[in-house]
């Protein structure tokens, strides 16, 4: 496996081959990401991940100067997982001058972006900038930012990127736990706390998903649960699968997103539900 | 010389070819148009012209629906000039759902931006689109838009894309006037009028070039001769060619802009000037 700085070496290495398989990342790597180089390595070759914690999507007070960088330690991981080149670029070669130029996406002021502003902005504009680096024929994204892989589908449409996406199922811990570098902030009670995210989203996926079409209480039973246990709630949210707006009550394809605080920690999660059509007529009885 | 309409067949027709030089137009060509097809003939192989008057770079109460559609004609020219393949795909193949992501590019509210609203993050919006279906190593585009080309090469660079612009000097009529598909609007007697606009320019930038470094006297000089002359003045802008702000007295590489209507008819035109250090040493005395 290559090990790459700069634009130039990546090109270089890279040459005419037309069948990358790229998985961004932000590095200190889990075995969700894992995951996606086995995914991206099923598609296409070579594969390449991609290590930089962008600047451009954390606001001013997140976890930016703490995100954890372990680089050693996950190239070992992308080797061993048959990653054949790791572009790893400084700030400096991202932004070799001051970044003027962005990617307005939708739906950027919406469940996440309401309380991150300027963060799927940034996410689009690195991830085209890396596109354009990388040219990949595939990409590869995880389905736990599901809004993140809701945009970045769009962008690739809208904008006509000659791309695959690949959507990466979310890897669990055994307790259900969303894989995430940021569980490394958790305390060991926060992380015994954690999985009741999970757990809530279940209950309430299960709920839609055998009739209940009333989302606002679904909504509102996650929330207080999670409060009563001392999280600080950002939102949880029913949304369309197809649109990410708030689904329409005949809708059978919707999708329970929610981000919530344990202590200094921030925690996303989600899970699609489908209702079948019989729920849908019993409904209209 | 092939016409495709659709992406699919425009990525059909260009296979694996890797140094497309590509000239985006909105049709209505004139000889200007073909001296950028001259140029992307020199870099590239096989040359590739894209016609599409696209909507969302007018605002309302602009020229979209008047704008000259003449695609028979522009073949013809694209033909017998050597273009080997145009793109012309109607609204619907480049917007086939509402554009909900855009470009936003710096400067947008600036010179022309400040009187056309959306207007280059329309431009940059379909530029980016073009790009990627198309896929050239060169693009063309013309000194006559002198915003728009700094805005695209920003473009470029800052998201990385692995094309180089190539910039076409802007063709001009004997009498001066800029060849522009909005000529063909003025009536006999503006027609008579407008090359004023590049008259006055020259002159400015003759006064800048000996060593004039009163920028709003130069450029109220420029503004004031049209309006006695019946022209609606948007602006008339000394800048920098480095940034297009506004220059520092010390600049030696400035640029003259200006639009300005006559009529139902908007014009633009600029100038470069380089003043060269002997004026800067007599500057500093």
């Amino acid at each position: 496996m290559q090990l790459v700085h700069t634009v130039t070496e990546l090109r270089a290495a890279l040459g005419e081959h037309r069948d990358t398989a790229f998985v961004p990342t932000m590095g200190n790597l889990h075995s969700g990401h894992i995951s996606l180089i086995d995914l991206a390595r099923k598609h296409g070759s070579p594969v390449v991940a991609s290590i930089f914690v962008n600047p451009l999507q954390f606001g001013i007070g997140e976890d930016f100067e703490r995100y954890p960088r372990t680089l050693a330690a996950d190239c070992s991981q992308l080797d061993a997982a048959g990653c054949d080149l790791v572009f790893a670029p400084d700030a400096q070669e991202m932004y070799s001058q001051p970044q003027t130029f962005h990617v307005q996406p939708p739906l950027a002021d919406e469940l996440c972006g309401a309380f991150r502003p300027g963060h799927f902005q940034g996410v689009a504009t690195v991830v085209l900038k890396l596109f354009n680096m990388v040219q990949p024929r595939y990409a590869v994204f995880g389905k736990k930012d599901y809004q993140q892989l809701f945009i970045l589908k769009g962008m690739v449409r809208q904008f006509n990127l000659p791309i695959v996406i690949l959507e990466g199922e979310t890897s669990r811990a055994d307790d259900g736990l969303a894989l995430s570098s940021r569980n490394a902030y958790l305390t060991k009670e926060e992380r015994a706390e954690a999985p009741r995210l999970f757990r809530l989203l279940r209950e309430a996926a299960h709920r839609i998903e055998v009739g209940e079409r009333d989302f606002t209480a679904v909504e509102q039973a996650v929330s207080d649960d999670l409060r009563a246990h001392g999280w600080r709630v950002d939102y949880v949210s029913v949304r369309s699968q197809v649109n990410l707006l708030a689904p329409k009550s005949q809708e059978s394809d919707s999708v329970i997103i929610a981000a919530a605080h344990l202590g200094r920690t921030r925690l996303i999660d989600n899970i699609e539900c489908c209702s079948g059509s019989i729920d849908l007529k019993r409904q209209e009885i």
